[in-house]
C-alpha cells in the first residue's frame, strides 16, 4: 500500500475498524475527509469511495483518528495506535457506552492526544435512510476539541448532537438501550410468536427487537456489561416485571 | 325516550355501552344501521350522529345486539339482556379475551341467540386514523352468523378479519397483548426514563408504551388475569429476563 499523499488540503482521517459500524460512517466521513481504513480482515479495497485501506501505522499517524471498534477491543487497540500519534492528534471511539471508554483512551493515550469520546445513537438498521437527524451523543475527555467536533457533525453530517459526560451517557444508556436489547432478547427466546393476532402496539415492539436483532454480539455485550448502571436497571426491571407476574393487577387494586 | 320506528329498513342494532370503546365503533356502525345504545352512565345525547340512547330493554330487543362492556362486567349484563332477546337474535361482544366470554355468553343467553365473539385488535389510539385495516378476531360460538358478521366487517367496515377459535385466540393474545402490556408497565413504574439520549428502537419501544398508558384498567385486568394462558406467557418472559440479568452475555457465551 502506497503512502502517497492524498490530492486534499482537508486533514486525513484515519478509520481504525471496518466493521458494520465502522463501514456505515467511511462514506459519509470521506465525503469530507480522505479516508485512510485499517481493518486487519479487510481484502485489499475497502469498496466504498474515498476511502482507501492501509495499515495500522499509517491511519495512526493522521490528523484525526476515529476508532470503530468494540468496546472489549479498544485496550488493546490503544495500546497498538500510541506509538503512531502525531502531536496534535485528536483521537475518537464510537463505543455504545462511555465511562470505560474514556477511562481506557485517557489513561492509554499520549498527553498530547485530544479525546473525544462519542455515541453515535444509530447503526446500519435505523441509518438506513442516511444519517440525517440520527442521535449522537459526544463527551470531551481530553483538550478543548468537543465543540468542533459536534458543530462538523451537526453541519457537515445533520447529526442531532447531544453533549454529555460518560457518566451522564452510560446513566441513560443504561435504559434506553439496556432495556431494549434486554426485552428484545428476552422476546426472542420466546419466539415462536404471534405475527398476525397483534395490536399496533405489539407490532412497534416486534419492529424495535426487529432492530436489534442482528446487532453484532460485542454491541450487546458493551451494552450489557460494560455500562456500570446496566446491570441495576436490569434488576429494576425484572422486579417490576416480577410483581406484575405475581399479581397482575396490584397496582389498579391499590389505587382503587 | 321514544319507541318510535327508526326510520330505516336495516335491522336496528342494540349497542350496551358506551366507554371508549363503545364510542369508537359507534359512529362508524350508525352508517349502516340504526343504533340504539344504553350506558346508565351516558347523558340524553350520544353526542354520535345516528346514535339514539335508549332503555336496556329497547337495546336488547335489537336484532343484534353488541356488547360493549368490561369482560368483568359481562356476567352481570348477559343475566340483564336475557328477558328481553328476540328469536333469531345475533349477540356479539368485544372483549380483549374469548375463552371466557364465549363461555358466559353460551351459558347466559338463551338457545335461540345466535352467538358471535369477537375482539377488535385495536382501540381510540391505534384507530385514530380510522379502522381501515385494523384487525379482528372472528369466533363462531352458537349458531352459523360468523362468516356473515365476518364479510360484513371486511366489506362495511374494511377490518382485517381473522377466523379462529376462542382457544387460539387467547393463545396468540397472550403473547401480543400479555407481553406488550407487561413490558409497558413495567416501563411505566421505571419512570422518568430518557427521552433524548434514545436509539430509534427504544422510541418504538416507548410508542408501544404510549398507545397502553391510556388504556381503561378494566382491558389490562382481562389481559393479565381473564385470559387463561396470560400466567404462563409472563412466567416464560421473567424467566427469560432473570436469566439475562444474572448472566447478561450467556447466549454468547454458549454459542462461542
Amino acid at each position: 500500500m502506497s503512502s502517497v499523499p492524498l490530492p486534499s488540503s482537508r486533514p486525513a482521517l484515519g478509520l481504525i475498524g471496518l466493521g458494520a459500524f465502522g463501514r456505515l460512517i467511511a462514506g459519509p466521513l470521506a465525503r469530507h475527509f480522505p479516508v485512510l481504513a485499517h481493518d486487519p480482515t479487510a481484502s485489499d479495497d475497502s469498496g466504498i469511495e474515498g476511502v482507501r485501506l492501509t495499515s495500522l501505522a499509517e491511519a495512526a499517524t493522521c490528523p484525526i483518528v476515529v476508532l470503530a471498534t468494540p468496546v472489549a477491543a479498544l485496550p488493546e487497540v490503544v495500546a497498538a495506535i500510541r506509538p503512531y500519534l502525531r502531536p496534535g492528534v485528536l483521537v475518537l471511539d464510537v463505543g455504545s457506552v462511555k465511562v470505560v471508554p474514556a477511562d481506557v483512551m485517557r489513561r492509554g493515550l499520549p498527553a498530547h492526544a485530544a479525546i473525544v469520546a462519542t455515541h453515535p445513537l444509530f447503526g446500519p438498521q435505523s441509518a438506513q435512510d442516511g444519517l440525517r437527524g440520527c442521535r449522537i451523543a459526544v463527551c470531551e475527555v481530553r483538550g478543548d476539541r468537543s465543540r468542533r467536533v459536534a458543530a462538523f457533525l451537526r453541519s457537515a453530517l445533520s447529526l442531532d448532537v447531544i453533549l454529555t459526560t460518560p457518566e451522564a451517557h452510560d446513566r441513560d444508556a443504561a435504559a434506553s438501550q439496556g432495556l431494549t436489547h434486554l426485552i428484545a432478547r428476552a422476546m426472542l427466546a420466546m419466539e415462536p410468536l404471534p405475527t398476525r393476532m397483534t395490536t399496533r402496539s405489539f407490532d412497534l415492539l416486534m419492529q424495535a427487537v426487529e432492530m436489534v436483532r442482528h446487532d453484532a454480539p460485542e454491541v450487546y455485550d458493551a451494552i450489557a456489561r460494560a455500562n456500570p448502571y446496566a446491570e441495576e436497571v436490569r434488576r429494576r426491571f425484572v422486579a417490576q416485571a416480577t410483581r406484575l407476574t405475581t399479581d397482575p393487577v396490584q397496582e389498579r387494586d391499590r389505587a382503587a
